[in-house]
């Protein structure tokens, strides 16, 4: 995948400032995170001047981790001026299935914004598109995991409801996947110790923030880069925490560490990204 | 003490979900020691989802840290729910004692939520029993710690005050007390660097609530057990601290850590607890 | 400069209790920041309760990183009485100029409370100053970064706004600046690392609060010395960062962990103080 490259040092020299409406459990994370990258985060959920802050942003990240009757009307506004003004916009959708008024909140999001990308794992993924299932707090139900059985469907599945949203769909899991309606990649980089953290959702959208913001022309290129990069993350940061025998919280920081010295090189060598149609 | 045995594992094979209403200072680190414990938590305080929310999960944790208007009436409709439904929940009366505000939140909330357990440090326990007393920010004033001269005491009080709510007590401090009406104990793991880390008395409430949500039969050995995990949690984490020569940040880690690594096996060998009563 | 012995020990002996009212951002980085320089941090942003949070405190720090309509108003509550009660009271103008919302707040901040001291980056003070300028996020623009050949400018510039303000201004950057309507320092502690972490700013803020809580009859004196001990963790951290082969997330736990173990008499040997007007 030859247009990958030069995404990564896009973002290191471009510094994209990204705006994040996002939960209040991660939010360190996704600001730390998105300076490892090499971008800039602002994070701003006041309703007066989110418009504002997202003119001066390359990018903005809409995550409903912790939403509430403020801060939705606050995503929709800044969800709403960042089309007008053609700044690309990624939702997560977390918690997705888990209360209906997390359901309305994104039927609301996806009826008033056209996102560039959708991230979420499968059971938030499966909410948007038919709002019937199952879904357990914030991680993936596991009969749903996207596995090499699940592959093909998963990824048609994803091609229908980008045709539906308009929206490059990703989808986080043992298999991460993305899709949009011409073309479908599974990218088989991360390790199990990554759903260990909160937050690895949060950051894996942070990263494609970023990613988006500084090749905003190559959405898609985007975001399978982004899903790469993070996988990777995990994989170099797992490696690191067997050397030093530590444990979760450790793998925390050794994942934002290894996004900090991640090289354009490293990334083209250790990605696993595979075209499927 | 038989009965902690298994309780452990209880949290490891059923990955209860655990709905936190809390502050925004720890609630990350509530949320990654949730996942080391091997618990999953959801942190929702949208008033029209917390039921909902609520409904998904085996414990509820309140903790009042940085409570406000909105908030507490999400606390107040999910502990109500709660109760319907009979799911454990646990209150962290975080801070009680230090503006009219907290405490009428503190008094309202016991009026209105029978909590399964209510942990604090002396001076926010001692709160809630007489209304009268100083307290320092969200540290317990030193002059009333639990020590060997003031234990017996501190446990005479506990029982009263479960006699009184019907709640199991946790009391936090340099040697725990947990009690209810019937048995008491004091436990006496831990280490005087858990004092200089924000949020450990949170991180020990998020515990409390993924064994309470693994082991709803059990409250009291529930509350005991945890309070000796997070206790050894915090000795383990002193030793590799030591160690690697590091400071009280990295030593956050280490305890996050220490409870992703914690084996029932460990545990049963350093866990050091006494019935008192 | 003799002023600055003895004040990081009298944070030590003393623990000032410091209330802030910051952002959901860096929060939790403060708060342990606060515990590792000695201090002991409590967050209250519920208007109901800020005056009273407030009287039990030795500073109050208030950053605006996130602020939105509920939080301003508390934040104006809580400067007017800690104004009343004569307790120091710090501004942090996060992300001033990014927004009309930001700028109406800050100017309503200054309006009606008179602040101890006023930190922030060149973009954020130069906007207090004069309200015209480009800040992008909340990182200052690189054209205006303190550096050797606008040192002088600065100076004046700050000596200007300590005039009008009546504030001590600290301005951070690759040269930290402090200064009074009647002496100037520069600072030349800390690593441009310190810049690719989130909050260190809001950190500094934080430090600061604790030594003016401790020390509050040397507002100049507190402000220099906790620029330099915060600069200097930066440095020791960088150290032991290079030490360990570790990247940015690792180097936000060494800072703190540095803060925790900064000894009188590395400060005074490594501080990098001097005096300009």
């Amino acid at each position: 995948m030859d247009a990958i490259k030069g995404l990564l040092p896009n973002v290191r020299s471009k510094a994209p400032l990204v705006h994040f409406l996002t939960n209040y459990v991660t939010v360190n994370d996704c600001a730390n995170i998105t300076l490892a990258c090499g971008g800039s985060p602002i994070m701003a959920d006041e309703k007066s001047e989110v418009e504002q802050i997202s003119s001066l942003c390359a990018a903005v990240v809409i995550n409903i981790g912790t939403v509430n009757v403020r801060t939705l009307s606050a995503m929709l506004q800044a969800g709403r001026y960042a089309n007008d003004c053609g700044i690309p916009i990624i939702l997560d959708p977390a918690g997705a299935g888990a209360s209906d008024f997390r359901n309305d909140a994104v039927s609301r999001l996806l009826r008033e914004v056209n996102f560039t990308a959708i991230k979420g794992n499968i059971s938030e993924v499966k909410f948007l598109s038919n709002g019937i299932m199952s879904t357990q707090g914030v991680d993936a139900s596991t009969e749903d995991l996207v596995c090499e059985e699940t592959l093909y469907d998963t990824l048609v599945f994803s091609r229908q409801l980008s045709v539906m949203t308009g929206s490059v769909i990703m989808i986080t899991g043992p298999i991460d996947i993305v899709a949009d309606s011409q073309r479908g990649y599974a990218i088989r980089n991360g390790h199990p110790m990554m759903a260990r953290v909160s937050g690895t959702g949060c950051m894996s959208g942070a990263v494609a923030g970023c990613f988006l913001g500084a090749n905003p022309s190559c959405a898609l290129e985007s975001m399978v880069v982004s899903t790469a990069a993070m996988g990777l993350c995990g994989e170099l940061a797992y490696e690191k925490k067997t050397m030093l025998d530590a444990g979760v919280s450790t793998y925390r920081n050794l994942m934002i560490d290894a996004m900090d010295k991640l090289t354009e090189d490293v990334l083209a060598e250790r990605a696993k990204i595979q075209r499927i149609f």
